[in-house]
């Protein structure tokens, strides 16, 4: 649960702390799959990738959560909501559901995002 | 406009900082206007009371917003999303527009918060 609960703070600090998005990308597997609106990707430089375009896109960002419950199949799922802000299209909202599974490790081996609105990340 | 730029900073800063709480309410004239939803209350003791009961219900709020504008008839006006989570009913997020007036002293005389859901501050 620390793994996941240091998430949502990581993801936006990594706006502008290089050691909180290395810390954020040493939460993952290296076979990461993470589900962005139900298109699935894979492995860590993927992950990268994608955390990258989020920054390159949004001036601001910040996460909040209701914080994680577990589900009876093992995985983890919490509600959430951000507030951003776009270079391109100023301040937006969204709320949504993440679900997440863990490795024996301990490492985030699963990261689902089920944004409310579903066109979400094609705006991203 | 350095003022209203301090507004949104200041408002989320309140929630920890009792330092931050005095510079948002002396940004205000005592004789403040505030509108919540075409709601009218006057008075600084009433804005610090508003605050107070935002705080007392939500545990977490980040404003983010576009830009103050200056109107035609010389009031200021900015779009802003919100994030927040409420001890009772946890995230949420509210998008809207913010319209506000300077006396000659530089004080915010004027405030008029029109949320896109016309029931957002029934659930304050």
């Amino acid at each position: 649960m620390e793994v996941l609960d240091a998430y949502f703070k990581l993801f936006d600090e990594s706006r502008y702390s290089e050691e909180s998005f290395e810390q954020l990308n040493a939460l993952f597997s290296d076979d990461i799959e993470f589900v962005l609106n139900k298109q699935s990707y894979h492995g860590k430089a993927a992950w990268i990738q994608f955390v990258k375009s989020v920054y390159k896109s949004n001036k601001d960002l910040k996460h909040m959560y209701n914080g994680w419950v577990q589900n009876e199949d093992g995985s983890y799922e919490t509600k959430w909501a951000i507030c951003g802000n776009r270079f391109e299209t100023g301040v937006y909202t969204q709320e949504g559901m993440d679900i997440a599974r863990l490795n024996a490790d301990g490492k985030i081996i699963y990261l689902e995002n089920k944004p409310n609105d579903v066109t979400f990340f094609s705006g991203q």
